[in-house]
């Protein structure tokens, strides 16, 4: 269990402490990579030593954040996870750092409080708005390479300020960050608007395949292992398929099926307001939330997709 | 040309007069439908007769904000147009009013002053942010239908806050909205994420018949009348189209071939840092913005393409 402290309490410790390591979650997004910069670029200005340490390779688009900011050599005697809601979370890194983590800041409630001292904001959209509070209460001059680490940080985990959690005081947060001067255009387009060769391969693949079902209510969309072969696909590359076949227009529920190597399927079910995504996983063995859920399947393409649409058709009511 | 008015002058107006009659643009979109049924519903709100006419119908998606406000039939004593650039734009209401408009409030900087006052503010993002505006001055209280009205005006302005017209005060403006209970992720969901069947079969065909040149730096998408009568898709299906190709990873020049009835291909083009679309599309007699341009051309799609392809690698240097 981890001792819960407040905003004013953690400006208080990284203020006082030195050789500070910030440590971000595996596969990394836009949140724990802007959480981790911008702290570590406000550490620095104080002149203390950071770096920052990711298990796994920080993927070029970020690449804006981390400019001009050579990695330093030391060993750290505070430890900070930005964004990692579980100790797995940290992938390789979790061996050698996990025991002795001071700090983690925040925003996920499912935090498995594995830190000695935990800043949880449940409510706040992004862990870089957490972190945004902690340099406010630490008086740290913010300038344009520290709010575009905040900005992308919200901006990523709000979809662009398109999903629920993109609530008022976000939308301000943002504001105040864009006065520094955050090249908004760029990181947006950056975040939102490129995509690889291969994922375009991908998805016109996956389009092609697309089924649908009881009346264009359930809409399946299989993605076969010669799909990702042939189109050249990496993991980064099938990020955000999940949510295209239930944003077709009259689509209850959409099903993306993807075929492991091994056989297996791993399959994610998005709804709308009219079914319940996890009392659909929930019969197959899964779980989620009420409008995303998953679970898997073994056996045939055919026979995943049968189980699925006599399962959906079973659960949800009238469909 | 129009007497330039300013936001006070046009609250004073609206305050003085009754049966007040608001246009929107053809093709209405979300900011058009969003400032004029806020200026409706406040103008109601204060005991003036008030309706809004569209010469299209209004798109089913926009119902939210028409709702609960029963059209009202009167002879118009006062004429406004919100976000309507030119009286061409009235579409098949320019012959009945164009030449007795008495307010035009507007954010495009190419407004042609068509109207006798003219409040334009060509730095806002979206004319609702000038609507809004007007009704602070007027004192409006301001309730959820008009704070959806005016922020659906801004996020479809903006692409959900992602363009560069997206601002510290345009967000601030979207948050105050807000703070009236705003449902912004069902508007976000109905204005961004829903596709229709349609739209996704003629993308799926797009994609497919997507080609690539000079090392990937140029992509040309063509879309067919038979691609188009295949998918079923009609003339909303094919919003959004052009920017596809220039998302590609690499691509420096997305080239979108559109073929009329006629034989004839609209072209669209759309380049990054590395391109000048206007260049290109005024050496096939066409001409635009530096981003996003146009031209057409007669022919073979073979040969509009390799039209496309040979100009393009003759105007952008070292591509």
């Amino acid at each position: 269990m981890s001792r819960m402290i407040d905003t004013a309490t953690a400006a208080a410790m990284l203020t006082a402490e030195e050789d500070i390591l910030l440590l971000t979650h595996q596969y990394p997004d836009g949140d724990t990579i802007g959480s981790a910069f911008a702290l570590c670029r406000a550490l620095r200005a104080m002149g203390k030593r950071a770096r920052v340490e990711c298990t796994d390779e920080i993927p070029e688009k970020y690449d804006y954040m981390l400019s001009e900011l050579p990695t330093e050599d030391f060993e750290p005697r505070f430890i900070v996870a930005v964004d990692v809601a579980d100790r797995k979370l940290l992938g390789g890194l979790e061996e050698r750092y996990a025991d002795r983590i001071d700090l983690c800041i925040d925003h996920h409630g499912s935090n498995t409080e594995y830190a000695d001292y935990l800043l949880l904001r449940a409510d706040y959209a992004a862990a870089a708005m957490v972190v945004c509070e902690v340099l406010r209460e630490m008086n740290i001059p913010f300038d344009q390479a520290i709010a575009e680490c905040i900005y992308t940080g919200i901006s990523t985990d709000t979809g662009c300020f398109k999903y629920s959690n993109a609530d008022a005081y976000t939308h301000r947060m943002a504001a105040d960050m864009m006065e520094y001067g955050v090249r908004y255009d760029m990181i947006n387009r950056t975040m939102f608007d490129v995509k690889s060769r291969a994922r375009v391969e991908l998805e016109r693949r996956a389009l092609a395949g697309m089924r649908f079902f009881a009346d264009g209510k359930i809409a399946v969309m299989p993605i076969t292992c010669a799909m990702i072969t042939e189109s050249g696909a990496a993991e980064n590359d099938m990020e955000g398929l999940a949510p295209l076949p239930r944003q077709i227009e009259g689509v209850w529920v959409g099903v993306t099926l993807r075929e492991k190597p091994n056989g297996e399927f791993k399959i994610s079910v998005r709804t709308g307001n009219h079914a319940d995504a996890s009392a659909i996983c929930k019969e197959l063995g899964g779980g989620g939330h009420v409008r995303a859920a998953g679970c898997s399947l073994t056996g045939s393409l055919d026979n995943a997709v049968d189980t699925m649409v006599q399962t959906i058709t079973r659960v949800v009511d009238s469909i």
